[in-house]
């Protein structure tokens, strides 16, 4: 299986956390950086790493004695630019848009099975000129999808935690919860479920917007109006149950007894999320043709070139990666 | 010390976890319990629990041998009434809130140190003619105190959250926020860890209201236009710090830097707190001239007279009890 690692910000923990992630994985993949050698080159000589690059212009270059040599390709993208640790450039976020952009073709053509993604920094792809508020904005318009989301998985606790709204403030997420509801994103996570994770007919939780799940619509009511009828509709084809009052649900870790649980909002997912999978947690993008996974984290740019940052993420990024290309090919095999 | 135990809905829980607490707990102290000696003689031979009982019309028939005896004095308030056990009914609400007044009077009075309360439905005490929305407002009033507000505590992950908002609905939450500010919670956690916990200049982390504490204004625009201004302003007499993006503050465990937390919603305080303290989380009222502490649970109506409830919480909020009204007992020798 061949897994591509976008290299992310240079001037953050990617080419660190690649690096590191390389020495510590099994050898059964192939693992092809998408970035700049040069860059990579840097950290390996900086930070003192035992790993031996090659510099590739295409794909196709790999070959087969890489994996066993020990040898991390690194396919070049873009030109030759300088590194400014810590800060922010706009050549560095132009340099980790092109490699998003290879990976996703590439994988769009089947010549990789999957891509991680080393975190970029917002400020940066906006000084390169990039309109996209993030990575899977960008991934899912190259891969032309209308529609992508993201699932939070750890394969520790096995808890898989996907939000119904994520960037936006407190004040906005009960309009958004009652204007968007919650079917889009069922429907999502049940596909993903059974496509990415052989999970058949997944029991999926739905958490309730207000404190008590509105404690009969005496504290709000989109329980009332909003979730409690799309849950019932969505019975009728799926495993849906809810909506649970957040704090007994996890307080009670009944998220054992569920395939994956769909949040409200931002903090009602991310803070059992964290405090139950801090460095084990990672992203997978639904709702794409091609597999796409990246670690929990940001760029960093406090630790960068430090050698200090954690791998760990990356390295369950990379896994999750793996562990979801196998599960879509064995079913594509079933398939033919 | 005497603590006193109300009887709380005599057709939940109540009964059932005061004298499996008693049977557990250490004869250090003098309990007594404020309700009804009947019922409790009812759940004792139901559940053929060893635990002998003494009727007594007044605080003052305790003898020093009932502690050593280990017989538990019931001080009985009220008329006799009949039990509808799981169900809602008026005399059970108002047997309830009798004995939360009769409780409240004699630690005001001094001749109790500590009451702790068992849970009660508010329906109940809404069908009995009572306006409060629960205990903690029926006590505030009794004690003439215009203001109070809970504290979660734990005492084994040591950790202490209060809610900036409690029991309002989400969509709410930013207004509520906006309006009342997080002065008067400060000033109350930081009053009441000094006299209840002994702890002097504690250190206080306020949580962000939006995810990733905004993002310098991105995401909302609460933590600069209240939080941030008001933690200033408070920084001049207290350790105060924050906003704090919530799910990394957890996910990191930083609460172990600080003796309490200000959450800004009911969930994101609950969460973790469930998570790290679900059966021996407990709730303490500050503001008040008395010690009031109480189990962080309801009635568990479904579950009343099956002898299967865990008590768990309720001892942990009867030693809250006796440690708090230590210090105070403490900090008035000193200050005498």
């Amino acid at each position: 299986m061949t897994i591509l690692w976008t290299i992310g910000d240079i001037n953050g923990i990617g080419p660190e956390i690649i690096l590191k992630s390389f020495m510590k994985l099994e050898r059964g993949e192939q693992f092809v950086v998408v970035g700049s050698f040069k860059v990579l080159q840097h950290y390996v000589d900086v930070l003192s790493l035992p790993v031996q690059l090659k510099r590739i212009k295409n794909i196709e270059a790999i070959s087969t004695m890489d994996a066993a040599q020990k040898v991390l390709p690194v396919l070049d993208v873009g030109k030759s630019i300088r590194l400014t640790q810590g800060k922010v450039s706009a050549s560095a976020g132009e340099l980790a848009m092109m490699a998003i952009e290879r990976a996703t073709t590439l994988c769009l053509m089947k010549r990789a099975d999957a891509m991680v993604t080393a975190p970029i920094h917002k400020e940066a792809i906006s000084k390169a000129g990039y309109s996209f508020s993030g990575h899977t904005d960008y991934i899912t318009y190259l891969c032309g999808s209308d529609f992508s989301q993201m699932m939070l998985c750890d394969r520790q606790s096995k808890l898989k935690v996907v939000l119904a709204t994520v960037h936006v403030p407190v004040s906005k997420v009960s309009a958004l919860v009652r204007q968007d509801g919650i079917e889009k994103s069922i429907v999502a996570m049940a596909e993903s479920l059974a496509k990415d994770f052989a999970v058949q007919d997944p029991r999926i939780a739905v958490l309730a917007l207000n404190p008590h799940a509105s404690d009969g619509g005496v504290i709000g009511n989109e329980e009332q109006l909003t979730l409690e009828p799309q849950i019932k509709k969505l019975q009728k084809n799926y495993r849906v149950e809810g909506p649970f009052a957040s704090d007994g649900f996890f307080g009670t870790a009944s998220y054992n007894a569920f395939d994956a649980v769909l949040a409200m909002y931002h903090d009602q997912g991310l803070i059992p999320f964290k405090m139950l999978a801090f460095e084990t947690g990672v992203n997978v993008t639904m709702g794409l043709p091609i597999v796409r996974t990246s670690p929990d984290h940001g760029t960093a740019f406090d630790i960068a070139g430090k050698g200090i940052a954690s791998e760990a993420s990356f390295i369950e990024a990379t896994l999750m990666a793996c562990e979801i290309a196998r599960a879509r090919q064995m079913q594509n095999e079933e398939g033919q």
